[in-house]
């Protein structure tokens, strides 16, 4: 169950009416999830895929920006974002080790639907972000393979997306529970502006004394390591890709909230797209029109509040919605009890 | 008189009209000299406004960006420029220990043309650069007041800007002889868009055997600082503020070539405008229609050939058209000896 | 009253003697208070001055960073943080309108204090941090002057810090409430290792529904800016830069907890150094032997959560330490109510 | 032939005695080269691994930093280097779709030789920087396979590296003739100090007009893509992550000298260490004694200056180094004159 069905509300502001990052329109979300235990082993990881939009992602880019909170995490692509403030793409999730079938996986698909990359003048930026899944995934097995890339990608749909322990947050732990995928979303208004927010996490951070929806004491699990979350946030406000920085880093508003204090060992990465409007991959004219947000009107605040409530929402969402999971070592990712804390 | 008046030319572009950053439209130079020998100092210094359009420059702000080559250095007003991608003041350039009056004159300047800035909701973000000028100026007499940053904006005029021993270039060295403020502008053009580039610099760098137009043999003069090199970056192509700090970006390129390797003491700012279009300072509107180039455009490789040749000559030219002056201890800055260097 | 005598603690380590950055050993804070009412104007505001170590702070400089959390701010001085990871000056805050008198007048201190700066080839770099109090300070009337910063100074003890309507917090509002000076502290240990970590801000954000140590209603004075807030960190801990500013990062997490969401115009910077050994000005040997943490030690994440849960302490702590003042245009900043909300 | 060899220096330092990155003790470079004609495609291109020190590279980490002049590019890795300051793996380059299978297979090796990874709570992080070959190299063929990554770094060693059309740079274009990899290094001391600075580049950008080390005229080929350049940087000197950043923007000096200015469409990348000391992987102290420069002394602006020259030598090198080499489409990129332009 969402955390809303358990009766818990975070923030003010309107969900949208799945409550995912589906609810901006045009994004699509698809899970392959790899759970078998063979041998001495037990595979509990997978892939996430996020589109952007429904339209050829290498054709129509969409504005885009990155915030590392903090950096103890092998995410792709970051480089080409900040220079270009685009994402091309599908935004991949999975686990640390497989960042790199992950990225052949995606290049393929994209490969076969543009052929005019790689042989004409054009190069692709893939997006790859990643979780240390090893307490409970034998990460050393090295299960994610390029198809499996292409299949979450091919699965893909705007149905609000499933969460817990599925896709990328098959094996993660966070709070010292079963953490995984969550999602939330906002809607905000102001005079004619309408707009939505959507946020997709892949939790894998935190103990349990540190959980602020749980009466829970302090755990000392040393074999756990401090794990990182990835953050994808999603708009239809069309926001230009400095002003989508800013938003990115709103999202550690919602992550400090629910009792993070960004670990040391932690991958903590913002990926922001808005696909208001597209940018098109090659433009005869020299000069284009394109909308975006005053920073000063007061949207702007609604849009930071948006996000820091999705975010703690979306965290709060991927341990509701995770199950009770087994892992090596004979190890067990419990479902987390959530209640206000008192 | 100008480097290309001396039969040096820098690079294949073509200059504007006055080779001056005030071939971009609308922006306009002051500066206010102070030179006087008291007592056993001397005064050699001075301030320079660069004012990015002819209005209002509060109401009607441009956007911007600011690169820092090297950070040895006191520039103010950045922290804003990079969070709101725009410059809603003059730009003031003046010696290190007179960034603190400089920023106090051009407040109150500001505060006379805009009565509500402090009494409703409004604060401004003030930008002054500077460079160290004490090898001939006696820089702890601290010369410069209030209001001859006041009279640097009001005597500020569209024409070709003086350039040399003037203004924030009253005391400054470059590579080991006199430098100053130097100016110059390129015009590039694709299909049907037109743009031009200007730059204007504060020259405070470098020693004799570093520079590339002189066959000067090397100097050891422990004495003068490693100095540093404010470079102000304008056009009226209609760039963003992340395309801005692409460009801002390229006057390394010009820095470079000329001989620099970017000292350790050395401040080596850029602050970059576009007033192709301006934005306002509030707007009841939510979302704004906006022009920006795209970037994979030719035209954006000729903005940085453009950026990279004009930050080069512009140099040359603070060299150029600076005269022999004398300063504090007996110290001379002698007129550099300017050829292709054989 | 701080905030723990009215039986609110935050988070779990323990807090140094005087729950104030003064518990850093060598750290020393003044304050000058301007506070007069003349014609039609209300002077509320004032200069604060945070005072690294007990010695010469030019010669003896200290490890350093700084982290803009939301850049709609005019702090000087972090260009040169960020490049060479070390502070030579006094960190002072005032009011947005008065960072250049506060520049010019520490200047003029540590040139009095250093005969050698500006004469032979050094320069110095001077951290001035604001805040816009204008709600309840006729701030347009420019009433800070070199001579208060210096005095600021000279009156700085490292006995703890006055907090509340003080110093540079004279005017300023946080959450809808009269805010101001805050402090808080935090011992942390492991093994053989004892580190102290101190927090001073100078808090001016928020509006009263944010707050969350406080059942308000929401308010709606749109008279009163985005606000700002100023931390500054201080550590006897061995970090270097670059750790300095993995500590800085997480005033955010506190900040975030009690209720901000970053507002779109705010200046929330961070300015963080640590004591535990000193840089020389200059040096005759190329090569020195420096102390820091190993990044992995369970340490660090200690000293995040120190910073994070003395940040939270410090805001609430300027809220709990202000009274009731009032300010231009009738306005009144009422003292806060302050309890755990239900 | 080495540019030394033809004649022409660059720059005033003294090199090492095999004008090569592996003159820094330690440094070991390894290439694989894929070179054959199948069906309609041509395979040109490679794995280069460049291994910071002799021993376990993940047990032993390097300081390092990376520079990103301009990022139109895939590299990997760097969000881990910006927050930690180290390196745990080889450095690998190799082209812009084989980012993914190379990082597999340095994966898969690091792995091997270290059963802990993933197995008790660590990660690692792998470097993988990339140009596009796609101008000669039939690139949508995928040529390269995890074991050639395997290969290239079992293969390193510490002589003179191959350069030219080999490894990485077995495809690349620079300057519109034949680029690929070029090595060069300089020596350095001041008082009792002596170090070494190499660098090693991958070359792959510029149209032959902007080449100033040949009289060439413009060329026009639109198929060509603005490319990019790849700089790792090695150092013995004891710099800290910051002080090696302040290196790294040294290469962009070189670059612009010879002739590039850094274009749109280029990923410009700077990747630096320095094995003065290392860094061990766990400690159970808290503190540790490390080795920095001052940055205020003298040797570091001849440090400066070395990454200046050898950066700009090393790109002549992979110029002067690389045959004539036929490719896909009948395409050759041809061996570039070099001369001093007159």
């Amino acid at each position: 169950m969402k955390a809303r069905e358990l009766g818990i509300e975070v923030g003010n502001l309107p969900t949208g009416s799945k409550n995912c990052i589906t609810d901006v329109k045009g994004v699509k979300v698809g899970h392959i999830t790899l759970n078998q235990d063979i041998n001495d082993g037990c595979i509990r990881t997978g892939v996430t895929a996020i589109l952007p939009h429904e339209g050829n992602l290498f054709l129509e880019k969409v504005r885009a920006a990155c915030y590392v909170a903090n950096g103890f995490g092998k995410t792709t692509g970051l480089v080409q974002v900040e220079e270009l403030g685009c994402i091309e793409s599908p935004i991949m999730l999975t686990n640390t080790f497989s960042v790199g079938p992950v990225l052949q996986g995606t290049l393929q698909y994209m490969l076969a639907e543009n052929p005019a990359i790689g042989d004409s003048t054009s190069s692709i930026n893939i997006i790859v972000g990643e979780c240390n899944d090893s307490y409970l995934n034998s990460i050393r097995l090295l299960a994610v393979k390029p198809e499996h890339a292409i299949q979450a990608i091919q699965c893909a749909t705007n149905q609000q997306a499933e969460e817990g322990a599925v896709g990328a947050g098959t094996g993660t732990m966070c709070f010292g529970y079963k953490g995984g995928i969550g999602s939330s979303s906002r809607l905000i208004s102001e005079g004619d502006s309408f707009y939505t927010v959507g946020i997709l996490v892949q939790s894998n951070f935190g103990s349990k004394d540190e959980f602020r929806y749980a009466n829970s004491v302090g755990d000392d699990d040393k074999e756990r390591p401090d794990g990182s979350i990835m953050m994808v946030l999603a708009t239809d406000a069309p926001v230009s890709d400095r002003q989508l920085k800013r938003l990115a880093k709103r999202c550690v508003v919602g992550l400090s909230r629910i009792g993070s204090h960004i670990h040391n060992g932690s991958g903590d990465v913002v990926i922001a797209f808005s696909n208001a409007e597209t940018i098109q991959h090659s433009s005869s004219k020299a000069a284009e029109q394109v909308t975006v947000l005053h920073d000063d009107h007061p949207i702007m605040n609604l849009l930071f509040q948006a996000v820091a409530e999705a975010t703690e929402e979306a965290i709060l969402n991927s341990l509701s919605q995770a199950e009770t999971t087994s892992g090596r070592k004979g190890r067990v990712g419990e479902k987390a009890p959530i209640h206000r804390k008192s």
